[in-house]
């Protein structure tokens, strides 16, 4: 269902490698039917026009149909759609990240109900297998924590504004002229389509149905080009970050910029490209990396699920897994005054006597204690002294709102300008290894 | 079977993870005996004297022992193991990857006869679940390469090799005495042991059995450190390489240490990491990081593999797939002479006049196309003349037979040493997107 980028590669994939699936699996798909709204759209795709429906019913009343692809995306009718091919008794293959983030917990339960199951490792990551990463290979590991660059438009955008220089609107201006940002860039450059990413992608790790609401998000499309250069200079590397930690108090669930040591492995991925960290307790540091969008690295993700349904080896763990999102308690989340990380802060101010002394009184009311501290050199000539120049300070580990609390402080200082950028720094995760 | 390093890890977790996984999986686990030669290496792993035996015969006689895990290592009495257990009708999870590149067709048609699952996950790479990739994440594509650093005692004396300019000798020596590399490292440092792994998954990548006859092997342990210097100053990163390419005319595996670019992912993996990069022709590039090695990321693996032989979804996929090299043909491999790429070569040579004009009219005659030349300055002293000084040559695409025969060649013209290094050069790997 749905003849777009993704359905369009996946229906030549099941139209054109039959032959070739046929001697890797004894599982032998083809394609039954492709429903769309406009002939048109399925036509331009290949797809042979004895094939093409423009009624899903027609699938629904179809006995030789075994599985359900939904790539129509969007939540409403989509979510019709698959509601009803469950409820006919057939799997469902979806990449539906949004309706899987809002909609899960029943999603999963009508499949349940049905006897039928619902493979999605299409809706993260692309074609990278982070879902069976998370489902499979590393199910003997309890998961402390994920960190995952989840949007390839907004990791291109980053990279050309870390590699060359250019302003947000710049690059978001290349992005769409490359086709990787589309007209209205929203839910990729505002955080929403990784937010989605990462509530299933958490909930899977810790067997914690994930609410949305409970992911703060901030996108990529207020960030100021001195703060990435600024965090350059000082040997990080901005990133768009999707994470979900989990300790004994809860789990903290979240979507932001935020340097990385260049270093650390996720600091390497440039351009459209996504990975995601994970970090088990027996497995240590794995890292997945793969083109996260486009029509055919998604594709390769759908067809696998069709694969491992017509196999039997996703209903079987489909059935016996009870970490999906129906069968897990609502997610627990650590205390905000618990979480303690380290900041990057830039203020402006003039370059006057005294203010230096002015702010670090404040951040030392607040207990703040500073790690490093970076104003460039400026010409000792009388005019210079009231143009604001940029202060930038990282702090040790404090709590967020302790932070906002001071910095409102400081900004309402004499000779202090009114706006300051606060960005997190997260440091390697560590390995927590029992043996 | 076994309780040394990973066998150790592995039942710890089995031990002390059964609440944690029946919250988990609907599959109760537990660990039912423990067969080692010695009850102490048992008892100092914690494991209660009551599980221990002596004999092995004890679980094959067991009707409530389900799965075996050999985790004796060595081929003979491994062998004998994985057979008689399967023999009497257990699945077996195994991370002896000589055994199955030695001796993979044979066990696999064993385990198939007996009606029951051969499972080896922790068998290469450690904790990374590559081989799930390979099986079932990846199944729609057709793969076109893999390129592995799956060695990670030999990455760890390239990773001191680059950073710290070590000798072969002086890294060995400290990977020794962290523990990463045992007293005789032989295995582990000639490539035998990324042999066996790149065998395992190329068969299981181009459903072709591979035999270990089939793959030149180089390992590190002739390395200079000169050469690892020229390539880092010429923007390559020395690693040892396991891949496995595969064209309309066959396939070609190899264990080589080969220069890649700095900018490619697999030039970042440092230290005692793996990382296998796989290229399909749906998904494009896809890479797989994690420890490769040592107790507990091991563990991790060979735990997944028994948690998906319980819940039902690895005898699934054992049943259905038809890439497993028991019912696959034998690697037909590309003719040598069609194998082109480029490579980088140290001659030794006196700074005299003509020397140079010798060198590159042999190159010439065979007609071998030079890509860049190096040559630092000499001081220009009488003396100098007669020190042999390095000259380095990158070549462009050419056969590998017919460079060692003008290099032959060549180093036996005067004023030249007889000795010369010769490493590929891997260039970045396509990505052959059908959409």
């Amino acid at each position: 269902m749905g003849c777009g980028t993704v359905g369009a590669s996946a229906a030549r994939l099941l139209l054109n490698d039959r032959e070739t699936r046929r001697t890797r699996s004894s599982a032998d798909i083809y394609l039954r039917k492709v429903v769309v709204r406009r002939r048109e759209s399925a036509l331009d795709a290949g797809v042979p026009s004895e094939l093409i429906s423009l009624d899903y019913r027609d699938i629904l009343r179809d006995e030789d149909v075994g599985i359900v692809v939904e790539l129509v995306g969007g939540t409403d009718f989509a979510g019709t759609l698959i509601r009803e091919s469950l409820q006919a008794g057939k799997h469902v293959v979806t990449a539906n990240k949004a309706l899987l983030a809002h909609e899960g917990p029943e999603l999963f339960q009508t499949a349940r109900k049905n006897g039928v199951s619902l493979a999605f490792e299409s809706s993260c990551g692309g074609g990278i297998p982070i879902i069976r990463a998370l489902t499979d290979g590393l199910t003997a590991n309890n998961i402390d924590a994920i960190y995952g660059i989840v949007n390839g438009t907004s990791n291109f955008i980053l990279t050309e504004m870390i590699e060359n220089g250019m302003s947000y609107s710049e690059a978001l201006g290349l992005a769409q002229e490359s086709g990787l940002a589309e007209a209205d860039p929203s839910l990729d450059v505002n955080g929403s389509d990784s937010a989605h990413k990462i509530a299933i992608m958490g909930s899977l790790a810790f067997g914690e149905a994930v609410a949305l609401e409970q992911i703060p998000v901030k996108g990529i499309d207020t960030l100021q080009s001195e703060d990435v250069a600024f965090g350059s200079e000082m040997g990080y590397v901005i990133k768009l970050i999707a994470s979900a930690t989990r300790s004994s108090e809860g789990s903290f669930l979240r979507v932001e910029p935020a340097f990385i040591n260049r270093d650390h492995p996720l600091a390497w991925i440039s351009g459209a490209f996504n990975a995601i960290s994970v970090y088990g307790h027996s497995v240590g540091h794995t890292m997945y990396y793969g083109r996260g969008a486009g029509g055919s690295p998604t594709a390769s993700a759908v067809l696998a699920d069709i694969l491992s349904i017509a196999n039997g080896s996703y209903p079987a763990l489909f059935s016996s897994l009870l970490t999906w999102p129906d069968l897990s308690p609502g997610a627990r989340l650590t205390p905000a005054d618990h979480i303690l990380r380290r900041y990057y802060i830039r203020l402006q101010l003039e370059d006057r006597a005294g203010i230096l002394a002015g702010v670090t009184r404040v951040l030392a009311e607040y207990d703040i204690s500073v790690s490093s501290v970076l104003q460039h050199e400026v010409p000792d000539v009388p005019e210079s002294h009231e143009t604001p120049v940029p202060l930038v300070i990282t702090t040790h580990r404090v709590e967020e709102a302790k932070l906002t609390a001071a910095l409102e402080k400081i900004t309402r200082l004499d000779h202090i300008g009114g706006r300051y950028s606060m960005i997190p720094i997260l440091d390697e995760h560590p390995e927590f290894q029992v043996w």
